[in-house]
């Protein structure tokens, strides 16, 4: 699809068929999500793809699903394939201490951003776009019950943060979020030309 | 162009023609970068488009950019414009402070990841992505002489928080970065099927 289409049919999906999609499919989404940028190239970001019917389930308890189940059903579950993002602040870290990153002084650098959540929230980014790009949904759901329950549900070492849960399929048509009636910013708020001010 | 081709073109760029691109080009990435996801549609991301030459060179000294210089030239002044994404986290409080997203006991959510982080990461690859859609080559540099400067420099409100500057145009045959040679983690490591483990 071109690309500017993927961009614009993009958006938060919250109800799938249930699988549906095959694992070739799958596997091309997650190939385009490893081709997304790191600081350094420190690669810090890893995917976990969950297929299992029973462990998607599990997941979506784990994101608190039965919450949403009045409104929008097990949306979370309920997919072909739960796309897991995750990061290891460490891999960043020990990337900078490589001597063609340290400091002039021989430290590592004081990081004024932490790079390893905006580059993990790159790869989200790839994966939803991928998705959009085969003709399937993608939602997001943040872990409701917490890191460490979904880190455990997953088998994901303590060294990798999982920055949530998104569900990918084909997409069924679903109730609207309430926060699209907040409007998009306007594209001059959005976008400023040389100067902020 | 077609949005895998898109994704498998993308590299960092670090070698620009000075000038070249028009603005509705320019426009068209910066409108695209808008139509990335947040948090609860909270939209807590905004892009400043430095395209003043004698701006953009304040921005790279900000950025380090002498440090950079013997090996690579002026290439975060030298290039169409620099897009520099800001995010601001109190927007992400304010809009979890709502009706519709408090906990249970009326309170905030305790936020389990810095989604404001996240989600102007998704930003910055929408940015990337639609320059190389344009024909355009796109790279990144910190503030590495800290975020305050750099804030200054585009008089841009204490509420956002510049993350970077991307300097977006037409690609020169430039060095390449010696983190390449680090080559990509094995796509069985990156991604995983069902459990990590």
């Amino acid at each position: 699809m071109e690309f500017a289409d993927v961009v614009m049919k993009r958006r938060a999906v919250r109800r799938f068929v249930d699988g549906g999609v095959d694992r070739e499919v799958l596997e091309r989404i997650a190939r385009l999500a490893q081709r997304t940028p790191s600081a350094g190239f420190s690669q810090g970001q890893r995917l976990v793809v969950v297929v299992d019917p029973g462990l998607r389930r599990r997941v979506g308890v784990v994101c608190g699903e039965q919450q949403y189940e009045p409104d929008f059903g097990r949306w979370i579950s309920e997919c072909a394939a739960q796309f897991v993002p995750c990061v290891s602040e460490g891999i960043y870290h020990r990337r900078y201490q490589e001597p063609d990153k340290l400091d002039e002084d021989g430290s590592e650098i004081d990081w004024p951003i932490p790079y390893w959540w905006v580059d993990v929230g790159a790869t989200m980014q790839t994966v939803m776009l991928a998705a959009v790009n085969e003709g399937l949904g993608c939602g997001f759901a943040g872990p409701a019950g917490g890191v460490a329950p979904l880190r455990e549900a997953l088998g994901i070492p303590e060294a990798f943060t999982p920055i949530g849960v998104m569900p990918v399929g084909i997409p069924l048509p679903d109730v609207r979020s309430p926060s699209l009636q907040r409007g998009w910013v306007p594209f001059e708020q959005f976008a400023r030309w040389d100067r902020w001010d």
